[in-house]
C-alpha cells in the first residue's frame, strides 16, 4: 500500500505516473518523526538492532546501507571512495526492514537530502530535506520485494532496451572515427571475440560539440553506421548535457534563437564551461527544452545510430566566469606571500572549489510548470530531464522501437526511459564488488538496466582483475569494457590472456537466452532481477548479512571472486544448489554442494554460477560461430540443474518492437 | 644465506650493519635477469602460477603484492586508495615464495625504484633502480620466515619500546595544550577508560615551530608532563622535520649558523613551505645535521617528555618559491580565457602539482661521506635519518633508557631507531582491513612496533567503525586512536556505546604481558610478532591465500570482523583451534573448533582470539582498578587454552632499561 504525505510545496517532478493524494492530516504519517527547522524537513525514525536499509541506488558502500551517511546530490566525482556522499544520481528511495517490521520510501524531493543511517547514533536514522518541498510516499508490505514492486507501480514499469544491448560492448575515452572502430572491429573479429556494440567518446565531436562529428576522423557517419552493422555491430556515440557557446555553432544558435537554455535571475543566458569550454545548459525541466533537444538526435538517428550514452548531466559544471573570478582573486591576494598552514589551504580551495560549485547551482533557473524555479531546488531532476528528452525523441523518430539508451546521471522514474551505467569508476578491485552491490541497490530502484564499467573506468587495469570482472561482467545487463583517457589499453584482445577473456564471453552469449528472459519478466511483473540474499531468505541469520552474493533471477545465484590473487572464495549457500564451476560455455563442471557454508574453489579463468534445486538454467548448447546476439537466433537450448526434472519457462520477443513476447515451458519431468 | 651485490656507484645509506664484500662477478646473481637502460637498473624473474610475492612493508593492498605496481618514493598523501603507488616509507625487501623455490632480496637503493609485480605480464615481475646505484643483497633460505632473519641479521635488531608504550594512548589533530590534555585526561579517567599517553599535534607549537610550545597553552611544559605522570600518562608532542626560515626562531638561527640545512647546487639554503610557510630542511644525511637535530630534542626531555612522534619527514614539502612561480606562470596564462578540456587540465595541474613535485626534490643537495649527492637520488632515506638523528639524540641524553619513537617515513634498517606509524589513513572499513595486512608486511620488513590510526584519521569515524577497530588493535603494539583536524571527535568517551568500547579496552590490558612478551621474544630473535597464514601452513591451498587472518606470536591467531554490518565472518582454521570469544577481559567465552572453514557469529562488541590446540595464553586475571601499564605490576595471569596441560613461556623485563629480561613457564603439565 502507498500513501501520500507532501510538504511544504512539492513540484511536479514527473518521477510518479500514479495518481494519488496527498492526505491532508500529515500527522497520520506512521514510524517517521517529522521535525522542522526553518525550510528543512527532517524525518527520524530508531533502528533496532537488526534493522537493515536498502536502497538508495546508485551509492557507494554495501548492499545494506546502514552505518553511513549520504547526500542526495547528483555529483561528477570520479573517485569513488566509500566515504563519498554522493554519485551521478540520486534515487531518494529507502526500505526499512528488520524482524518485527518492514517498510519503504521515496522522497520525492529533487533537492538536497542528507541521510544520517546511523553513522551518528547507531540506533538512529534521520533523513532531512533541506529544501522541504516534497511528496513523501510511504509503502508499507510485507517484504521488501514486495515493497520495490510496489515503487515500480508508483513510478511506471522499467525501460526495455533491444536484445542486442544484451551483448558484448567496448567503449574507449579516446575513440574518435572510422580508424578506431576499424581497429576494435578487427581486433575482436579476427580473434572470434564476440561483440554487439561500440561507444564513441567525446573525441567523435567536432571540438567536443553534441550533435556533431569530426568529419576528418568520420567523413560518413552512415557509411560508418552501415559498414558496422553488416558486423551486427552497433554504434553508440555520447551525447553530453552543455552545448558551447559558439556562434558558429548551429545546435547553440538555434538553442539561443529557440530560448531553450537556462538564466540567470536576471535573464541572460547562464553559461559555464565543460569540455568544449562555456556552455549553455537546456531546461530539461520544461517540455520545450526537452522536444528541442530531443528532435536533436534525429540526424544521428537517420544516419543508423540505434544507441546512445548521454553525459555529464549531473549537470557536471567545470567552472563559471563568476566563479573563476572568485578563484583568481585568491590568487592575486596570495601572490608571492609567504604560505603557512592557513594560506596554503586557501590556495588550494581556491582551485579545487571551481568544479560542481553550489554558487554556480544557484545562479540559474528552470522553468516547472510555468514557475521560475532556482537550479539547486531541483538539481537532482536535470539527468532524470535529460534522459526523458533524448527517450522522447527517439520515440517520436520511430515509435515502437527499442533504442539503446544509459545515462550517468539520473532520479527516482527514470528508469522508465533507459538505463544507467555506474559512473565512471576505477580500475579497483573494490569496485569490482561495488559493481555487485549497486545492482542490487539500483534493481531495487527500477534501473534493471544497468552495469558498471568492467575493467573500471580510471586507473589501468590488470589482466586478472579485467578476466575477474568480465566473470561478473558476464550477468550485468549493460556489460560495457570502458576506459579512460590516459589509461592502459583495456580491449580484451590487448592481453596475453585474451582466450581465457574470450571463453569466459563465450559463457556470456551461452546465457543470454536466458537473462533476457528473467530481465524482461523482472519488467513486466515489476520485479527485481539480481536482489541481496536477504529478500530471499529473511530468517536466515547468514543471508541476511550477506554482501557478496546475490539471486539472480528466480533460478540461481551468483558469488564472483571479487579479491585479487584468490584461487576460490567463501559461498554461503541458504539452500542446497548445483555449482556450475565454468570455463567457457563449452567447457563446465558441476557439483552437487549443500546448504551451508563452503570455500568454493575458483581459478583465475573461472566463473561461478549456482543453481538452486529444484530449478534449471538454459544455456545455448553450442556458441561456435556465435560473434553478435543475432547468431543467437534458432540456436538450441540446454537446461543445467541439479536434476534432469527441473523446467524452466522461456520468455522470448522480437528484441527490437515493443510487442509482447510469449512464454514457452523448456524441459520438466519427462 | 645472503650475497650482496653491486651496481653503479652505491653510497653508504646506514640500513646494513653486516660486513659483506659485493660479489665480484654479478653474472653470478641468480634468479634475476640484469638489464641496464642508460643509469637505470632492471631485475626481471618470472612468476609461477603459484608464486606469492610479500614484503614491500609499507603499503596499500593486500599480503600477497603480486598484481600490482608500487613505486618507491617516499610521498605525503593522505588519500589511501589501492591503487596509490608510494606512501609515507620506502621498503625495498621483498619475498619471491612458490612450492618450487623461495628467496627474497633487499635493494639498498635510496633513490627512486619501480616494482611491476605481475601486473604488466602476469607471469612476470621486474623492478627498476632508476638512478642504477644500489646493493642488491639476495637472501636464499628455505621459508618466508628465515628469510626475514636474515634481513635482521643483515639489518640489526629491532627497536625496543618502554612497556609503556604498549597503553593506549589518545591522540588528535588539535590538542593543543594544557586545557585539552586536562579534557582528555578526565574523559578517560572519570570513566575507568585506561590510558598510558597522549599525543600533541602541530598546534602545541608556537606558529608550527620546533622544539617550541605556545607559552599561552602550555605555560609550564615540566609542570604539564608532571601532573600528567602523576596519572600515569605520557606526553607525546610531534616533531616535524621543517625548521621555519624565521630570524626571531633560536633553531632556525642556530641551524644557519651551524650549517646543518640542505642547499641549492649554488650553496644557498633550499626553502619550501611546510605548516610553519617557508622552510628550512636538516641535513639528516650528514653527522653534524643529525648530531644538531637530535640534540634539539634535549629540552624537552628534561622537562619529562618520554616519547616523541616524527612527521612530514619525507619529506612534504607544499611548494618551493620556484614552483610558485610556474603555477602563477600558469594562472597569469589562463586569466580570463575559455578553457577547454585542456585549458581546465592546466588550470587544475598547476594548483595541484606544487606540492612534493620533482622539480624540489631535484633542487637540493646532502653531504654524504663528503660527497654532494643530488635529494632525488637519497630520497627515501630522509625520514630514516631524522628517526636515526633523534633516536641518536635521546639515547646521548639517557643512555641505556627505552623511549617511545614512531615516525612516519622511514626505510629498512630504520627500524632499529623506533616504530613507525601507519600513515594518515581514513576512517573506512577497508583501512581496518589494511591496518591488519600492513601489520605483517611491516613485520617482515622489521618494524616490529608498529600500529594504524585506530578509528581512521582522515574523515568522519562513525560508532561501529571505532569499536570494531579497537577489536583489531587490542592485538597491534601501537594502540593509538587519532583523528584529524575538522573530522568527528573520536574519543571513546564521546559514543554513547562507550561502555562497550572500554570493555573492548580491558581486553588489552589482560593481554599486555602477553603481547609485550611476544613482542620482545620476536625483537631478540630477530621473529614475526605477525605473520601470514602462508608463512605457518605453507602446503594448505586455503592458508595460503588467506590475507584476513594472521598468526599472532607462537600461540594464536586473529581474525577481526573488518566489514560493515556484520555479525559474524567467515574464518578458515588451519588447524584445530580455541575460539575466545571475547567482550571484556571478565566476560568471555571459549569454544572448541575444528580445522577447516567456520562461519563464525561475533557481535559488534566481541573481539575473536583464536588459540592453537596445545598452546596456550596468559591473560590478566582481572583488570579491576586497571587505569594505565603501571596497574597491571604482580597481576596474577590466567593461562586460556586448549586443555589445561599447556603451558606458556612468559618474557618479562623491567620495561624501560636495555637489560635482558628473564623467561619463566606458566602452567603446564600438573
Amino acid at each position: 500500500m502507498i500513501r501520500r504525505f507532501d510538504f511544504g510545496h512539492p513540484l511536479h517532478t514527473g518521477a510518479t505516473v500514479l495518481a494519488l493524494e496527498s492526505e491532508k492530516d500529515i500527522s497520520t504519517l506512521p514510524r517517521l518523526h517529522v521535525t522542522r527547522d526553518g525550510e528543512s524537513v527532517t524525518f527520524t525514525c530508531p533502528l533496532q538492532a537488526d534493522t537493515r536499509l536498502y536502497g538508495l541506488g546508485e551509492t557507494v558502500r554495501g548492499i545494506n546501507k546502514r552505518g553511513h551517511h549520504y547526500r542526495s546530490w547528483n555529483t561528477d566525482d570520479f573517485i569513488h571512495t566509500e566515504e563519498k556522499e554522493s554519485l551521478y544520481s540520486s534515487h531518494n528511495f529507502l526500505i526499512v526492514a528488520s524482524e518485527a517490521d518492514c517498510f519503504g520510501f521515496f522522497l520525492d524531493d529533487p533537492g538536497e537530502v542528507i541521510w544520517h543511517l546511523g553513522d551518528q547514533k547507531m540506533n538512529e536514522m534521520t533523513v532531512t530535506s533541506v529544501c522541504g518541498d516534497l511528496s513523501l510516499y510511504l509503502i508499507e508490505e510485507e517484504t521488501p520485494a514486495a515493497i520495490c514492486r510496489e515503487l515500480r507501480r508508483l513510478t511506471a514499469k522499467s525501460y526495455l532496451p533491444p536484445y542486442w544491448a544484451f551483448g558484448y560492448i567496448q567503449s574507449r575515452w579516446g575513440y574518435a572515427g572510422d580508424a578506431d572502430m576499424r581497429e576494435v572491429l578487427e581486433g575482436h573479429r579476427t580473434r572470434d571475440i564476440p561483440l554487439d556494440g561500440i561507444c564513441l567518446d567525446i573525441d567523435y565531436m567536432d571540438r567536443f560539440r553534441d550533435f556533431t562529428w569530426d568529419s576528418e576522423k568520420i567523413p560518413d557517419l552512415k557509411a560508418l553506421t552501415h559498414r558496422l552493422r553488416e558486423e551486427n555491430i552497433h554504434l553508440i556515440p555520447i551525447i553530453d548535457a552543455g552545448i558551447p557557446v559558439a556562434e558558429d555553432d548551429p545546435t547553440s544558435v538555434d538553442g539561443v534563437k529557440e530560448d531553450v537554455f537556462v538564466k540567470t535571475a536576471d535573464g541572460s543566458l547562464f553559461q559555464a564551461a565543460v569540455w568544449p569550454g562555456l556552455s549553455y545548459f537546456t531546461d530539461f525541466l520544461s517540455p520545450k527544452g526537452r522536444a528541442w533537444f530531443g528532435d536533436r538526435y534525429r540526424e544521428m538517428l537517420s544516419c543508423g545510430v540505434d544507441g546512445f550514452w548521454n553525459d555529464m548531466n549531473e549537470p557536471a559544471l567545470f567552472y563559471s566566469r563568476e566563479g573563476m573570478q572568485k578563484a583568481y582573486a585568491v590568487f592575486d591576494e596570495l601572490r608571492g606571500k609567504n604560505l603557512d598552514l592557513d594560506g596554503n589551504w586557501a590556495l588550494s580551495r581556491a582551485a579545487n572549489s571551481l568544479a560542481n560549485s553550489m554558487d554556480d547551482y544557484t545562479a540559474f533557473y528552470h522553468d516547472v510548470d510555468g514557475r521560475q524555479v532556482r537550479h539547486d531546488r531541483v538539481h537532482n531532476l536535470y539527468g532524470f530531464g535529460m534522459m526523458r528528452a533524448s527517450r522522447e525523441g527517439m520515440d517520436r523518430f520511430a515509435p515502437g522501437q527499442r533504442f539503446l539508451l544509459f545515462a550517468r546521471s539520473s532520479y527516482i522514474g527514470a528508469h522508465r526511459y533507459g538505463g544507467v551505467w555506474q559512473g565512471d569508476n576505477r580500475s579497483w578491485w573494490s569496485h569490482l564488488k561495488l559493481n555487485m552491490q549497486m545492482l542490487a541497490s539500483l534493481n531495487m530502484c527500477g534501473f534493471l538496466f544497468n552495469g558498471a564499467d568492467i575493467g573500471g573506468f580510471g586507473s589501468d587495469t590488470t589482466p586478472d582483475l579485467l578476466l575477474r570482472w568480465l566473470e561478473l561482467g558476464i550477468f550485468t545487463p549493460l556489460m560495457r569494457n570502458h576506459s579512460s583517457l590516459h589509461t592502459r589499453d583495456q580491449e580484451i584482445f590487448r592481453f596475453e590472456c585474451w582466450e581465457d577473456m574470450r571463453a569466459i564471453l563465450t559463457l556470456r552469449y551461452a546465457l543470454i537466452p536466458y537473462l533476457y528472459s528473467e530481465f524482461m519478466k523482472a519488467a513486466h511483473d515489476d520485479g527485481l532481477l539480481f536482489r541481496p540474499l536477504a529478500f530471499d531468505y529473511p530468517h536466515d541469520p547468514i543471508a541476511l548479512q550477506t554482501e557478496d552474493q546475490l539471486m539472480l533471477g528466480g533460478e540461481c545465484m551468483i558469488a564472483p571472486v571479487v579479491e585479487p590473487n584468490s584461487q576460490g572464495r567463501y559461498v554461503y549457500l541458504p539452500e542446497d544448489m548445483l555449482l556450475l564451476r565454468m570455463r567457457s560455455s563449452e567447457d563446465m563442471e558441476e557439483e552437487k554442494l549443500e546448504k551451508g557454508v563452503h570455500f568454493v574453489p575458483c581459478r583465475l579463468n573461472e566463473a561461478l554460477l549456482f543453481v538452486r534445486r529444484g530449478h534449471a538454467v538454459p544455456f545455448v548448447a553450442s556458441t561456435k560461430g556465435v560473434r553478435s546476439t543475432v547468431d543467437l537466433r534458432g540456436r538450441e537450448l540446454t537446461l543445467h540443474g541439479w536434476d534432469a526434472k527441473a523446467p524452466y519457462t522461456l520468455y522470448t520477443d522480437d528484441g527490437i518492437s515493443m510487442q509482447e513476447g510469449t512464454c514457452s515451458l523448456l524441459g520438466g519431468e519427462a
